[in-house]
């Protein structure tokens, strides 16, 4: 039997680390034969674009340096599969793909809206009587999935975040004056990200001295009554706030959408430091850490590049127990030791459903996370990945 | 005799190497007993703000981690020495604060207004009769200062922005559409380190596609041509511009001026993201690298940090020698093998003086850079640190 990986949604630096997880589990698997790469999600299940990873993936070096290489070296696509009952056509390329190139098991490594397409995909296979499976293997950065305990990719954007935000601290406290420095963080509608700056604090960093998520209803009031508070306290004080805050009175919403519905978002940082200028008076900064946060692959997290390869080799072996229409999902054992295991979940549980930071982890204030918090976030960044460098820089993998 | 140092201007990762420099070389030094900081730059030697190093830099392991602490240590300031003639009261409290403590030599690491200080301060002295020496220890990421081949500071700011692009490239080129993203890199109104992310060719990268300096004058006509140029070749344009870029039919201009006078810039990147959206209609994206380029040691060169440090430790040779009212500087012998030594220059010849990108090092087209500047920067990027971790997280120096 052949099968088939591909990568959808938004940049991660563990998306082709689940992508080696796949590929190496396969290589394991006698049952299984070639290993095919779809070119820019299912676009390429569709168009039948497929290459041979076996021929570009040559050596252990390749697999190491791909397991360290931000983006998807397949391409992505924001592809939404239409209802069954709305075109059947598509579907029908799908199933024509598989059979040529005798593919008996698709993995599609994404975010909640991939998993629609795992839900969709097999669902139709099923009703078809083919017996190719479909297994979703979780990413993204925003930690936004159900079901599972976080996800591929999340642990290395908030270990970029956390140094980089600590790098941030050193930077805004060199001169005498009070200043106030907005750092605003990606995760969409949900503040994991944002949150996870608390785990600073395990290296005695008293900032982010305030912390402002979605999920609790923004003041601009209570907001500048926080930072003069700080201010009280500290010379340079250090707000994160989430991408997804929304600010009624401040216009910092793009109004342009994606093809599943979704808003782009950006502009809250600036919109914060515009209050600042203009209800406290005092120097402000904000930076946004943009799309340094999913790609920034020289300062990843080893636990989650070593997580997001074995959710993506535990997928080739739920495949071939016979499991379809599933997302791999990640169960924490516990903290202290970190012990996290991988199991199946139907993909409905996961697709189109976004799972926000818990009521319980932010502080009655609304301006900071609890101790809960940070013992959550705190194992996910651990360790170092040896990064191959030449000429000075992190060396990539590209297709050849 | 005791020795003072300060730290001035704007923060690089490797201030606090230059200050490790002048500390480690005067525990070498029998003469030499006390090594005071001085709080916030000239401004603690005004107010008699000093701290006694050896009582807070106590292991080897401290003065390993200051190497590798971003930021200044001792803090920083923007404090413009008035002119003698102006105020000489001023004058008279450095004085009286060297006298006080027995200070023999006083170390300045900053950019070229720190070096206007050095000049007016070692003036003042000699025509005091004072033996007190003044030297100068350059520092900027914009690496604009005259004289001296690069300034320490420059390479990590390089180091980090070229990974940091790299991770950029592979992040813009996952979707099958076409894109552009416009990179906005720091260096005021010179163009060195927006040039420096040529070295990513060094790893096979084609782009950046554009790098667009300030010594070349902007036309918004040719901009869009250029890129419409290269996306017939390439599906993900990206491009480096310099935030000194002035594009007059574009407000990009923040208005606002520090003490010096410089007028803090942003908004190019923004403005090039609205020209390219208008005129070509196509996805595109801006991304400020920001302060980021100045305090991600996470990242930094080791041949910058190791250059930091020696060229503090041979300013304490210089004046050990005599010599007051110097700058230090590189001086480069080849750039394969690459070999720089350090000399002493006059202050006046690098006070107050801009050094911009050679014009002979930028293609006639304006849009690129040439082999020449590759040789020159490459060697500056060179080598990585062992930072030093704890909890997943780059562990810093503090003062206690």
């Amino acid at each position: 039997m052949n099968i088939a990986v591909a990568q959808s949604g938004g940049p991660t630096c563990a998306i082709n680390a689940s992508l080696v997880g796949v590929f190496r589990q396969a290589l394991k698997t006698p049952e299984i034969d070639a290993v095919f790469g779809s070119i820019n999600g299912i676009e390429g299940i569709i168009k039948d674009e497929l290459i041979d990873l076996k021929r570009v993936i040559r050596t252990n070096e390749d697999m190491e340096l791909l397991r360290q290489t931000p983006s998807t070296v397949l391409g992505s696509c924001r592809y939404k599969l239409p209802a069954q009952s709305e075109d059947t056509e598509v579907y029908e390329r799908i199933y024509r793909c598989f059979e040529k190139h005798r593919i008996e098991a698709f993995f599609y490594i994404g975010g909640n809206d991939s998993m629609d397409t795992v839900v969709k995909l097999s669902e139709y296979l099923i009703g078809r009587g083919s017996k190719v499976r479909v297994v979703g293997i979780p990413k993204t950065i925003d930690n936004d999935l159900p079901v599972t305990d976080h996800t591929p990719g999340f642990g290395s954007a908030a270990k970029y975040v956390a140094a980089t935000v600590q790098e941030i601290i050193r930077d805004s406290s060199v001169y005498s004056i009070e200043s106030v420095t907005i750092v605003e963080i990606m995760g969409r509608h949900a503040g994991w990200l944002t949150a996870s700056t608390c785990v600073l604090r395990a290296n005695d960093e008293i900032a982010p001295h305030l912390i402002y998520l979605p999920e609790r209803k923004f003041s601009v009031e209570q907001f500048v009554e926080d930072v003069r508070a700080m201010m009280a306290k500290h010379k340079a004080v250090v707000v994160a706030v989430s991408e997804g805050v929304e600010i009624p009175e401040e216009n910092c919403r793009s109004g342009v959408v994606d093809n599943f519905g979704h808003e782009y978002l950006s502009g809250v940082g600036k919109a914060l430091e515009n209050i600042v200028r203009r209800e406290i008076g005092c120097k402000v900064r904000s930076v946004e850490l943009n799309v340094m946060q999913r790609c920034s692959s020289h300062i990843c997290s080893k636990t989650d590049i070593d997580e997001a390869e074995f959710i993506g080799s535990e997928g080739v072996r739920a495949a071939l127990d016979g499991q379809t229409g599933k997302t791999m999902v990640f169960r924490r054992i516990s903290d202290i030791p970190y012990v996290v295991t991988v199991e199946a979940t139907p993909a409905v549980n996961v697709a189109n459903k976004e799972k926000f930071f818990p009521s319980a982890w932010i502080n009655d204030a609304g301006n900071d996370v609890t101790e809960a918090a940070f013992r959550y976030f705190l194992p996910l960044i651990q360790g170092e990945v040896n990064i191959a460098m030449r000429n000075g820089m992190p060396l990539h993998f590209k297709l050849k």
